[in-house]
C-alpha cells in the first residue's frame, strides 16, 4: 500500500489522513458541514478542555448564547454587516409561516451578545465582564472546502471583554497571548501575531491580531485573531456604565477566538508519511500497549499487559491494551496512522529483562523503560515528546520566513520586507507577489528597513504569504 | 422582601426563582430563546457530565452531526415529516442567493445521521452501533415560552443506535432505563415511565415511552424518551447490512434524548420558597463556607475558613469561601437562593470547640462536624442530603398519582384507571378529563380494572394528566 507523501502533496496527504485517522467524515449531503467522528471530535474535546481551563483561570465566565440573531440587532454596527452580509445563512420561515424579522446564524456572537451586555453592565463595579462560549458558528463559504480548515459549520471557541477603558482593554489583549501560548504549548503549535492592515481587520475592530501558523506547503494558517474594539461596538448597542464619580461612559471591549482549525494545524504541522503525529496533551489515547504473543505463552503475556495498562491508567493517562486478534505489525500501523504518542511493546524477552519496549511516534526512537519506574518514565517520555515536538515545529515555522529586498522572485515561503505601512504600497505588494499582506509583528521593536515599494523609511516589516 | 409562594402560584415562583437565582436570561431578543448565564450552564454542564460518564460506560460514541439536514433528506421517512413540519425553522438563503435546496434546523437528528448511517453500517460485525450527541436542538413553540420547560432553541442529547434485531434494540432500551436511572438518582429526580398511546408517540416510532416526572402544581413534566423504531427508518434511510450467511438486513434502531428540562425539572421538584434546592451532584458549588467575623479577630477566623475550603477542595469537593465584606445573614440569603446543599458557618466558638457548624440547604437542619472528622464528615453529610432529597421527591411522585374509578370529579393530581387501551376510550377520557393521557406504565405487570369508559376488562392502568 502506497500512501501519498506529504512533501510532494500536501493538499492530497492532507485529506487522506482526515479519512484514514477517522477524524471526520465528510460525505454528509451539505457541502462543507461535515460530521465530527468519534476519533477527531476526542481530539477536539481534549483541546476544548485546554482553553475552559485558561479561560476559567483567567476569571473569564462560561455562558452560551442563542444561534440564531435577529436582522435588526444584527445590522447595528454597519461596518460589521458590510464584512458579513455576503457570507451568512438566514432563517425566513418557521412552520408554514414567513418570520416578521429574518434570522441570521452566527457567524460570531458579537451582535448576538452585546445588546445583552448593555443590560448586564450598569456600573464601574460590574466591570470588567469577562465572558466565553464554545459554540458552532456557520460561514456560507464560496471557496473549496477542507475539513477543519475551511467548513461552513465551524467549531468555535470565543471571549467577549467589557472594560472601562481603553487601556484595561489593552491588558486583556495582553492576557489573551498568554492564554493563547499556554494553549499551544500543549498543541505543540508554533504562530505568528501579526497585526492585520487596515484593510483586512475585522469588521468593526480597531485593530486585529492574526494568528498565523506555517502549513508545510508554504502557506499561512490563521489560526485565530485577537481584536481590540475600542468603544466601535459599546456605541451603537449602548453598552455603558456609570463612573465612579456619576457620569457616563461606553466600554471598552475585547474579543478573543480561534476554532477548529486548531485540528486542521495539528494535522498538518506534525503528520507525517506514516499517518497523525498528535501531541501528547490532545491524543485521545497517549500510549497503546501491545502484546507481542509467543506460543503458549500469550495469556501471561496479556496480563502482564493489562497490569501495565491499569497502572498508567492510575495515574492519569489515556491508555488503551490492543488485544485484538492481529498481528503486531498491522496494529502498530493502525495506531501509527492515528497518531498515538507512545507505543509499548511487551513480549517475553521485555519480561525476562523487567522493561517494556518503547517506540515514539513523533520520530521513531525505540528504547526500553524499566518496569520499576514504568509511571514516572511513561510520564517523562510524553513530557520529552511533547517538548521535542514543540522544538521541532517552533524551529520549522521560523524557517518558514524569507527576508526579501525587492519585489523580484520570491521564494515559496511566507515573506519579510520593510513596509512603510501605506495602503499604496500595501496593494502592490500583494499584486506583485500575488501573496496576502498579513500584516505587521505585534508589539515587537520594528528594524528599520527601506520599503521594498517606496523606499521610504519604516519601521515595520510586512509578512505575507499565501494562505490555506 | 417578600417572595412569592411556591405551593400558592407555582408558575410565577418558577420564573422568579429562575431570574433571582441567574439562571438563565430571557431578555433576548427571540422570544423562547434564552442565554444561559454562568451559573445555570454549570448546572446544565455538570449534568451533561453524567450523561457523558453513562453513555461512555455502555460503549456509546460521542459524535457531532452537522446543524443543518437539506429538506430532500428531511422528507424520506413520511410520518417523520408529518410530525415535525410545523414546526421546524428553515434556512432558505445564504448571503445574497436563494438555496436551491432548503435546510432544516435540526428539531432532533434522526434525518441527519441516518444517511451517514447507511454509509458506516455495511456489515454485522459493524453492529450494534451506538453513538450520541449534545447539541442544540431547534422548535417553533406557538405555546408559550418558559425557561428550560418550553424553549425554541433546546440543548439536548440524543443517543442513536443501530441492530442486528428487533430483540438486540430491546436489551438497548433496556439498557438506557438502566443509564435512565442513574442519572436521575444524581439528579434526584422521580421519574415514570409511561408507554405512549399510539396517537402521541413519536413520529416515525414503533412504540416511545415517555420519561415523566410530577411537578408541584399537580402538572406532569416529560423530561425524556426513548423510543424503539423497528425498521420504520431503516427502510426509507437504506441502513441494512450484510448477515453472517451473506444476507441483507435492515437494522433495528433505538434512540433516547433528554434535555435541558433535566434543569426545569431539578428547579420545581426541589426548590423551595428560600429559592433553588440543588442536589449536591449537579450544584456548581457544594459547599459554601462563611466566616462568622468577631472584633479584632476577623484575620483569624478568614485564615481557618481558608484552611477548611483548601482541605475540602482536595478531596474533589466544590468549594467557595464568602469572603465578601457583607453581614453574614446577607451571604447566608445569597447563597440560599442559589440552592448550595450545604453551608459551614465559622465563629471563633466553632473555632474553640474545634468545629463548624452546618446548615443543610435541603431541610434547614443544623448541627456541627468535628474538624479532625471534616472531610468525611463533609462528605457524608452531602451523600446524606443526596438520599434525603432523593427520598422526599420520589414520596411526594407517588403521592402525586390519583386511582380514579370514573369520569367525575377527577382531583388535580395525575390520575390512573382502567382502560381498554382503545383510541376510542382513550379520547373520551382526555376530553372527559380535560387531560393529556399520558399512555400505560411500561414493563409492569398490570392489574386488571375494568375500562372507566367502556367497562371492558383490561390489563392497561391508563395515566392522565395536564402537562407543563
Amino acid at each position: 500500500m502506497i500512501h501519498i507523501q506529504k512533501e510532494e502533496n500536501f493538499s492530497d496527504w492532507y485529506n487522506d489522513i482526515v479519512e484514514r485517522a477517522q477524524l471526520s467524515d465528510k460525505r454528509y449531503p451539505i457541502k462543507g458541514m461535515n460530521v465530527w467522528t468519534a476519533y477527531g471530535w476526542k481530539v477536539m474535546r481534549q483541546i476544548d478542555s485546554y482553553i475552559r481551563e485558561e479561560l476559567d483561570r483567567t476569571g473569564h465566565d462560561e455562558v452560551s448564547f442563542p444561534l440564531l440573531i435577529p436582522e435588526t440587532e444584527f445590522q447595528k454596527e454597519k461596518e460589521h454587516i458590510k464584512g458579513f452580509d455576503s457570507e451568512v445563512y438566514w432563517v425566513t420561515h418557521a412552520g408554514a409561516n414567513e418570520l416578521d424579522v429574518r434570522l441570521v446564524l452566527r457567524p460570531t456572537s458579537e451582535t448576538a451578545m452585546y445588546p445583552m451586555f448593555a443590560l448586564w453592565v450598569r456600573s464601574h463595579s460590574d466591570l470588567p465582564l469577562k465572558v466565553y462560549q464554545l459554540v458552532n458558528t456557520f460561514r456560507y463559504e464560496t471557496k473549496q472546502t477542507r475539513s477543519f480548515i475551511r467548513v461552513r459549520e465551524i467549531h468555535f471557541f470565543e471571549s467577549h471583554t467589557c472594560h472601562v477603558d481603553e487601556e484595561d482593554a489593552q491588558r486583556q489583549v495582553e492576557e489573551d497571548f498568554v492564554i493563547l501560548d499556554r494553549i499551544m504549548r500543549k498543541l505543540c503549535l508554533p504562530y505568528s501575531l501579526l497585526r492585520r492592515t487596515e484593510w483586512d481587520k475585522f469588521p468593526g475592530a480597531h485593530y486585529t491580531v492574526g494568528i498565523d501558523t506555517s502549513m508545510p506547503n508554504g502557506r499561512s494558517l490563521q489560526i485565530g485573531s485577537i481584536h481590540h474594539y475600542l468603544t466601535n461596538f459599546s456605541k451603537p448597542y449602548e453598552i455603558s456604565y456609570e463612573t465612579e464619580d456619576g457620569g457616563r461612559e461606553f466600554a471598552h471591549q475585547t474579543t478573543f477566538g480561534m476554532s477548529e482549525r486548531l485540528v486542521g494545524a495539528v494535522i498538518g504541522v506534525h503528520g507525517d508519511d506514516k499517518g497523525l503525529v498528535l501531541p501528547p496533551d490532545v491524543a485521545p489515547l497517549q500510549v497503546v500497549i501491545i502484546p507481542i504473543p509467543m506460543k503458549g505463552k500469550a495469556e501471561v503475556v496479556q496480563k502482564a499487559a493489562e497490569d501495565i495498562g491499569a497502572r498508567l491508567q492510575s495515574c492519569g493517562l489515556r491508555v488503551k491494551v490492543d488485544d485484538r486478534d492481529e498481528r503486531p505489525g498491522s496494529k502498530f500501523f493502525d495506531w501509527e496512522i492515528r497518531g498515538v504518542p507512545l507505543r509499548l511493546e511487551l513480549g517475553m524477552r521485555d519480561m525476562e529483562g523487567g522493561v517494556v519496549t518503547y517506540a515514539r511516534r513523533d520520530n521513531g526512537e525505540k528504547g526500553t523503560i524499566p518496569l520499576e519506574d514504568l509511571e514516572k518514565g511513561t510520564v517523562s517520555m510524553l513530557e520529552k515528546i511533547s517538548e521535542d515536538m514543540n522544538a521541532k515545529a517552533w524551529e520549522k515555522h521560523r524557517g518558514s520566513v524569507a527576508d526579501v529586498e525587492s519585489l523580484d522572485d520570491p521564494p515559496a515561503k511566507t515573506l519579510r520586507f520593510g513596509w512603510c505601512g501605506e495602503e499604496v504600497c500595501g496593494q502592490t505588494i500583494e499584486e506583485k507577489f500575488g501573496l496576502t499582506l498579513l500584516g505587521t509583528p505585534y508589539g515587537k521593536d520594528g528594524e528599520r528597513r527601506s520599503c521594498i515599494v517606496c523606499g521610504a523609511e519604516s519601521e515595520k516589516l510586512g509578512h505575507a504569504a499565501r494562505s490555506m
